[in-house]
């Protein structure tokens, strides 16, 4: 027995199905966003990225930057500690203030990533209540299945966004048992919504706990930029936002805001929280910085809407299989594992334009696409010759093109 | 039912068991470590920190400081997307190189912390052997301990450091069954050191692949600052290092170093590292030049063990109950979980010296502690106010100080 082989083998697996992973490795410059240096194998090459979650470019907004220099100048680069043994630090304190308020509740906690904020967020919350049932949606993020796994308790799986699946599993729980529903407000790929409002109201018969992810969605949606539910006017409805900090507010980390006893509890029983070094504080500042300044503008959110509605237009007056979407997520469907990511190998080397093939596991075979997220920084000129790109990958490729709408156009 | 019930519950009944935890909300001021100003509930206020894991204070060190405020000004605050879609930047590939260097390994893989670094790790890594059987060390941190629980294989927990234990173990599971033992270098609470060699002798005699945690050793022992098992001439036999950048390196996340196959396995297959936004190029930046100083200067980690063993012999002189380590741990201890909080508590109010209380579920009941840790900027005046304070604390709470050694001095 070779231990190696066994790592050997899971890699070769990987290489036979096409699902390999080949990282990019990016040089982002700021104030350039989102023009990026590639360190290609053949030297650094300047290419435009089309596919960040840094949606609205805050990584590089001066003040956001400013907040992080400063911070670091003055307080250093960590934290020192996890939260209960040095590492409380007063930018942090600050940002779960702030992201309380953002979302209109009592209190605000921060993990070190969305990813763990959800881990062990839902696993906390679902283990404090005894034979707590988890209805979770079927297209919720790994982080959340992950979560509903931890938590060791019964769940049950309901079809995505079926408000009728959903009430049949809520009936037959019945109302005196513990139900905590988890569900998103914009799935990333496909780009829809989740279903807020029914989903309130179903949990308000049955009197259901709501645990919501917003991550594609804060800083982008509502007035104050709280996401989904603020626009819809359902986040008072909810019990438990959670959120992260390293998508449209540029920075990293994630955080649940909720009563402070959901958020006490959590803070007291999170191994995941509990065990693990806090945020630096520069990194809390820089957060703070992008909240603040996307609650008061909302500028930001019309140049994404814009652009990506434009490039939806463009992209499918060109011809191209542009999957429509409620939000600022634009999938051109492939439906091929190796003509997507040929695809996009071909558009960063021939075209400079840096867009990562989405394939199985994270879709469903057959459902392969380009998953492209305009900013608001990507101007009506990036999008042309995007669009003019595709088309010429889509024609050596042999991919189809939709001929009435280029005739229409 | 009222759901916050359950969390309001869940809060109260550590509240009655004296196993509420406050944070300290402390501003760290770089240049000024260990000093740093506390925002007390009174205002705020200045004290020292005696109970930190930037351990040597990296966290302020100019270069590193440099590292950052430069990269987040060129490159921005974010890395802007997971490590496949966008979100692998130049610094953190210059990072995990570096990593793979300090260790000797062929690759290195960073994570968003060190707990997911263990908890993914280590999960991963035995899902990918079949039938794997774990052997953990009963005094594994947390996150090794989650990790093996989401690894699902079955596991053997070894006493403590327990050779013979370990081997009867080994020896039952057979020399074809993949075996993995996981165990650390410096146990931090007691701050004693696991029996690298003599679990390396027994890895290869019983065909078993070995993970160690170095969390607490990375940047403090061995002549280029990677560890223990560096120190100890062993690091080559082990094939798994796990370390983080969030205490003597004075950053944020975590890591593995390993061979190409078992790296790239992990890289490919860990939902908690895939799924999950990639460090800050920033904070990749400055972990790197943490790194680098700490590789070529020896400077800190001999003031580090000069202050601990001038603090351990300080406290013992003046009749203070310091447990006897081989690190750079002090443990004071008190063996009362009231008294514990009582004394960090007047340290904190009547000394200006902020040292958290070590409670059980981090420590067993009977085992209270404070915990110490001496930086190379604990200068010889500070440990010195430290030990009058600490004595004027324990005469004030009717603790026990050994008239012996006070005699003696």
């Amino acid at each position: 027995m070779d231990y190696q082989d066994f790592f050997r083998g899971a890699v070769d697996s990987l290489k036979a199905e096409r699902r390999y992973r080949v990282f990019a490795e990016l040089e982002r410059r700021a104030g350039e966003f989102p023009h990026a240096t590639w360190h290609s194998p053949e030297g650094p090459r300047d290419v435009v990225i089309w596919c960040s979650n840094d949606y609205l470019g805050m990584g590089q907004h001066p003040a956001v930057v400013a907040a992080m220099t400063e911070t670091a100048s003055r307080m250093g680069t960590g934290a020192g500690g996890t939260r209960n043994i040095s590492g409380t630090n007063h930018p942090l304190v600050m940002l779960e203030a702030e992201l309380a308020d953002l979302h209109g509740k009592e209190a605000g906690l921060v993990f070190t990533s969305g990813y763990v904020s959800n881990q062990t967020g839902i696993s906390t919350i679902a283990k404090l209540m005894p034979d707590c049932l988890i209805l979770s949606d079927s297209l919720n993020h790994n982080s959340m299945i992950e979560g509903v796994k931890q938590a060791g308790c019964e769940k049950k799986v309901f079809r995505h966004n079926d408000m009728e699946h959903l009430e049949d599993l809520l009936k037959a729980a019945g109302k005196d048992r513990p139900k905590l529903i988890v569900f998103e407000s914009v799935y990333s790929m496909d780009g829809d919504i989740g279903k807020i409002r029914e989903i309130c109201d179903l949990a308000e018969k049955y009197w259901a706990m709501t645990y919501i992810d917003e991550v594609h969605a804060v800083g982008m949606y509502g007035p104050r930029g709280a996401g989904i539910a603020e626009r819809d006017g359902q986040m008072h409805r909810i019990d438990v936002v959670e959120g992260t900090l390293a998508k449209a507010f540029g920075c990293l980390g994630g955080y649940i805001t909720s009563t402070a006893a959901v958020v006490d509890a959590v803070r007291s029983h999170a191994a995941g929280f509990i065990f693990t070094t806090a945020l630096p504080p520069a990194i809390c500042a820089a957060a703070t910085a992008s909240i603040r300044h996307l609650k008061a503008s909302g500028a930001e959110r019309q140049g994404q809407q814009a652009q990506a509605a434009r490039t939806k237009a463009v992209l499918s007056a060109a011809g191209l299989p542009v999957m429509p979407t409620d939000t600022h997520i634009v999938p051109v469907m492939v439906r091929d594992a190796e003509k997507c990511k040929a695809a996009t190998d071909m558009l960063l080397a021939e075209h400079g334009i840096y867009i990562q093939p989405i394939n199985y596991p994270t879709v469903p075979v057959g459902t392969e696409r380009l998953r492209i997220t305009p900013s608001p920084f990507h101007h009506d000129g990036l999008v042309d010759e995007l669009a003019t790109a595709l088309v010429a990958v889509w024609k050596k490729l042999g991919l189809p093109l939709n001929r009435q709408a280029i005739a229409a156009e």
